[in-house]
């Protein structure tokens, strides 16, 4: 399957005094492109809440290469640093469209927590069918295949 | 019963490219005023969220006439434009604190919305406790008593 | 010129604990729907911007009329209140695209700001090109041609 | 010198469908403690900014240890986890004010920005006075002193 990169443009109301989008902003893009990401492998993330499992986050981080402006168009790039039963670690790579150059990259952390249960499960037992599309996107996990 | 203005402090990541706090952040400030305006007068929105009663929200409004900037302190004052069992709505006037100039006011229309049984309700009857203390800061109100 | 209604999902850090999108985030859309409406007449709100023109608010207002939840698509057509060479009142109507249903109606008002001289002026003036432009979309000022 | 953890509610506007803060407003509030942080040692970030320094942000990151809920008070104590003539990081504890739990950790790390000559610039030379108060509070500069 091939993925295209999320893209989107910076919002006025996403600057800050310094004249650039304030850097909390890309926590929200991670997001944006992670909820992409997921509707174009197939298994859209409303979809997985009402199979009462919850992508809960243990850690998020950004690092900060150049700047992005308002009306700048990026384009975020997803991938599976590591993916296991219990837990997976999302990686993004945000660009510039119009030059191609590197404006962060980023990484989320997540277990995966049902909803009634109120506890963290095992995708791999409680949504096989998501796993295997997680799986077959993560290098880790595509090689022992 | 003494209210006293809700206080804070304008941040760094509420200013936009014009070095002014951006407009959009205005209505998040109201929300805060509102909610401690009920946390003074011992009525907290928990407990009425608690109680099953949400305040949907109908409409909003904002008139800005000065510019707020980073690290400003603004003072807002909470009073009732009007009050009915079934809608009050909320005025708001900011302040800058160090100037005493005014920096905006706003309106918030609100609704009263029964969240078991998903329908519009008479806060006057849900919840008598709490539109009689409403009705103490309404002049409207005050007047008929 | 056909203007085409602006399209955006509904974000997931925007909804808020009752499990719709919070309302301020309403007014972020009514920019972004405002600064798409510029980009497609052709005079872009960076160019008015770098021509030393901004847009300043006066005053902001958005009523609610159902909810709108994450992932949903909503439509956001732009037009003109009103239009005098001092200021301009911009109207928005947000609708749900699967449903066609009405979900907010806003108005922002807004006069020009001259960001080097420090003052207010008439874009009729300054920036004829961008006056016509939008009268061209205003009810009141087309009738007059 | 003695620094008062920075001290603040969860909003209602910062709750997300899952009925908790949303990740991202995280960010948000360690911008909130390290401004506190930089007034509380009487060099207020306003003051290095009209000195013409900006601490341009290299990267921020956030563990996620437990829930934050609307109207939670949270205490967010500053340190320094490094601290050179170049670059600073600045960590993070988010604890819960009435359980005392904590609810997350995050760092931020930091280089030092000449927003005249557009150049990344040693702390130590341009703002010596700044970078001693610092260093005052980082255990491993204190340490060489």
């Amino acid at each position: 399957m091939n993925i295209k990169p999320y893209s989107r443009k910076a919002h006025y109301y996403e600057t800050d005094q310094m004249g650039i989008i304030h850097h909390a902003n890309y926590i929200h893009w991670l997001e944006e492109a992670r909820v992409d990401f997921m509707e174009q492998i197939g298994f859209g993330y409303d979809r997985a809440v009402s199979s009462g499992i919850d992508f809960a986050l243990l850690g998020v981080s950004c690092e900060y290469k150049s700047m992005v402006r308002f009306n700048d168009i990026v384009e975020i790039r997803v991938s599976f640093a590591s993916l296991t039963p219990v837990q997976m670690t999302v990686r993004y790579q945000i660009t510039d469209v119009e030059s191609g150059k590197l404006r962060a990259v980023g990484e989320s952390r997540h277990c995966y927590f049902d909803s009634n249960k109120k506890r963290l499960v095992s995708l791999k037992k409680v949504l096989p069918e998501l796993y295997d599309l997680f799986a077959s996107f993560s290098p880790e996990e595509g090689a022992k295949e």
